[in-house]
C-alpha cells in the first residue's frame, strides 16, 4: 500500500501544510497518510485473533483510538488545504472542489463510526482526489 | 455585544456540536462566541496603554494567543457543523452553503494575521450567517 | 432532554466562560451540555446491541472516551466559573457555593468510573444548580 | 529556592496525583513546582536585558507562555487534589479547605494577568499551604 | 510500591524537568511515577473481575488509555532529561547513558503493546537507572 | 528551500512515522519539514519591518510560537524514529546514531532559545543526516 502511495507522490513537489503564518508550505501528504492509516487500522482490527485475551482487547482499544485520531487528522488537514491553500482561481478551474471536500470530510467521519474496509477505501480515494487537484494547481 | 448575540439566540434551540459519536447535538453557539472573542481581543489589544511596560507586553502576548486560539476554534466548529450536521437536503435548500463556509474559514484565518477590527467584524458576520442557515433548517 | 435544557436557558443571558484575559464573558452553558453528554453516553452505551461484533466494541470504546472527556470538561468549566467568575460577594449570598462546587466535581469523577445512569443524572442536577446560582447573580 | 522546597518535601511520602482511575496516587508536588516555576518566570522576565533585541523579545514571549501554562497547571493540579483526594473527613478536620483552594485558584489566575513578584509569591505560599494540609492527612 | 519509590527519592534533591526556557529545574521524578503508573495499570487490568459487565469493560478502556498515556509520558520525560539536562561531561562519566536511554524508550513502547507485568517491571527498572545516573551527577 | 528538500526526497520511499501500534510506517519527512519551518520562521522574524506596529508585534508573537512548536515537533519525531524504528542491527551499521540523535535534539532546543539563522541551519543539517541514515537502512 505504501508502495502505491509513494508511486503517486514521487514526481510531485513534496511540501506540507502545517502553519498559518502563512509560510506558504502546503502538502496533501499528511492527509493521505492519515487516510491510509485509517485503512491500515481497519485491516489490523479485522486481523486480530478471535479470542478474548487481554492482549487482543488491549490492541483493539489502541487501534480504535488510532483510527479515530487519524480520521480526525484527515478532517483537519483537508480543511486547512481547502480554506488556506485553495484560492478563487483554483475553484474556477475545479468547480467540484467544494463538494469533493465536503464529501471527503463526511467520509472521514463515517470511518470513525464503524470498522468498515469499504468506507476506509472510499475515504482514501477521496483524499487522493483532493491531492490530485492540489498537484494540478502546481503544474 | 453580548446583548445583541443573546437577542439573536434567545428564541432558538440551544444545542451544541461537540462529539461525533454522533450524539445528534449540534449548535453554532460556540462558533459564534469564539468569533465574538476574536473581536473582543482586537478591541482589547487596540485599547492597551501606549507604553512599553511589562504589564502591557504581558497582556499583548496573552491576547494575541487567545485571538489565535479562538480563530482556530471558529474554524473547527464551523467545519464540524458543515461536515457532520448539514445534509444534502440542506444543501439543496441553501446552495450557497459551501461557499459561505469556505469564506468563513478564510475570514477566520485572516483575523489571525493582523489586529484588524474590520476583519474581525467580517468574521462575526459570516459566522452569524452560518448560524442563521443552521436555525433555518430547524424550523 | 435537549428541549428541557433549552427551556431552562431560554430567558437567560447566554454568555460563555472561555478565556482568562479576563474578557468578562462567563457562561455555565458548556458545563451543562457536557454533563448532558455524559448522560447521553450512558444511555447510548446501555442501548448498544448485546453482541460481540466489532461495530459494537468500536462504539463502546468511542462512547467511553467521549464520556470521559465530557466529565473532564464539566470539571474544567465548573472550576473556571468558580475560581474566575464567582466573587466574595456572591459567596456571601450563596454560602453553599463552595460545597456545591466540590460535590459537583466529585460527581463528575464518579461518572467516569462506571456506566451508571443515576450518577449521570446526579451530575446533571448538580451542574444545573451551579448554573442556577450563576444566573441568580446576574439578576 | 529549590533547596527550600526540597527541605519541605524531604520527610514526606512523595506520591503523585495523575490519573482518576483512581489509582490512589496523589501528590501536591507538581502543583508546588508549577507555582515555583511561575515565580521563576516572573524573576526571569524582570531580569531580561533592557533592550529591544529579537533575543529579548523571543525570551519574553516564551517566558510569558511558560508562566501562563504553569499557572494553569497549578489550577488543574489543585482542583484534582481537592475534588479527588480530599474526603469529607478531611474537610471536617480542615474546615478552611474550601476557601483556601478557592483563593489559591484565584491567586493562580492573578499571576497570569501581570508580571508581579508579590502575586507569584502569594500563589506559592497558598499552594504550600494546600500541600501542608495534604501531608497532615497522611500522618 | 510507593513506599519503595519514596525511599529511593528521600535523600535526594527533588527538582523537576518541565520547561526549556531553560529554567534549570530538572527531575526524573515524573518519569519514575509515570513508569510506576504503567505498572499499576497492568496490575489493575489483570485484577479486573472475569465478567463481561459494562463496568469491567468501562474500566478496561480507561486503564489501557492511562497505561498508554503514561508510557508516552515516560518517553517524553526521559527524552527531555537526556537532551536538555545531560551534558557532554556527564556522558564521559557514564558512557552507557545513550544506550540506556534508547533501551528505556524501547521498553516504554513495549509496555503499550501488551498487558505484561514483566515488561512493565523492566521499564520501571530502566527508568530508575536513568534516575540513578541523574542523581550521581548531582553529588 | 522547498525545492532542495524535494530534490533530496524524490527518489526515496515516502513513508511516515505516526503511530506506535506499531503500523510499520516510519518517515523522517515530518521532522525535516519541521526543521525547515524553524528555519523559515527565523528568516521571517528577521525580515519583519523595523517598527513597533501592532501588526509587527502580532506577527512576532505568532512566529516565535510556530518556531517553538516546530522545534518541539522535530524533537518528538526524531525521538520516535530513534526509539521505535531504529533496531540494534542499524546501530551496528551506524554506531554514530546515538550521538547524532542526541546532538540533533540539543540543536532543536537551541533554536528555541534564540532567533539565530546559524543554529536553525545546523538543526536542519542534523535532521537531514538522521534522514540519510534512515534511508540507508531501506536500501
Amino acid at each position: 500500500m505504501i508502495g502505491r502511495l509513494t508511486a503517486r507522490l514521487a514526481p510531485r513537489r513534496v511540501v506540507h501544510a502545517h502553519c498559518d503564518i502563512p509560510c506558504g508550505i502546503y502538502d496533501p501528504h499528511e492527509a493521505q497518510l492519515a487516510a491510509q492509516t485509517v485503512e491500515t487500522m481497519v485491516t489490523k482490527i479485522k486481523a486480530l485473533p478471535d479470542d478474548d485475551s487481554e492482549a487482543r482487547r488491549n490492541s483493539f482499544v489502541r487501534m480504535v483510538t488510532v483510527k479515530e485520531e487519524h480520521a480526525e487528522r484527515v478532517k483537519h488537514e483537508i480543511q486547512v488545504l481547502w480554506s488556506d491553500y485553495f484560492k478563487p482561481e483554483h475553484l474556477e478551474k475545479f468547480p467540484e472542489l467544494h463538494d469533493l471536500v465536503w464529501k471527503t470530510l463526511k467520509a472521514a467521519s463515517a470511518t470513525k463510526q464503524n470498522v468498515d474496509a469499504e468506507k476506509a477505501a472510499e475515504l482514501r480515494a477521496k483524499v487522493d482526489e483532493v491531492a490530485r487537484l492540489f498537484w494540478e494547481t502546481k503544474k
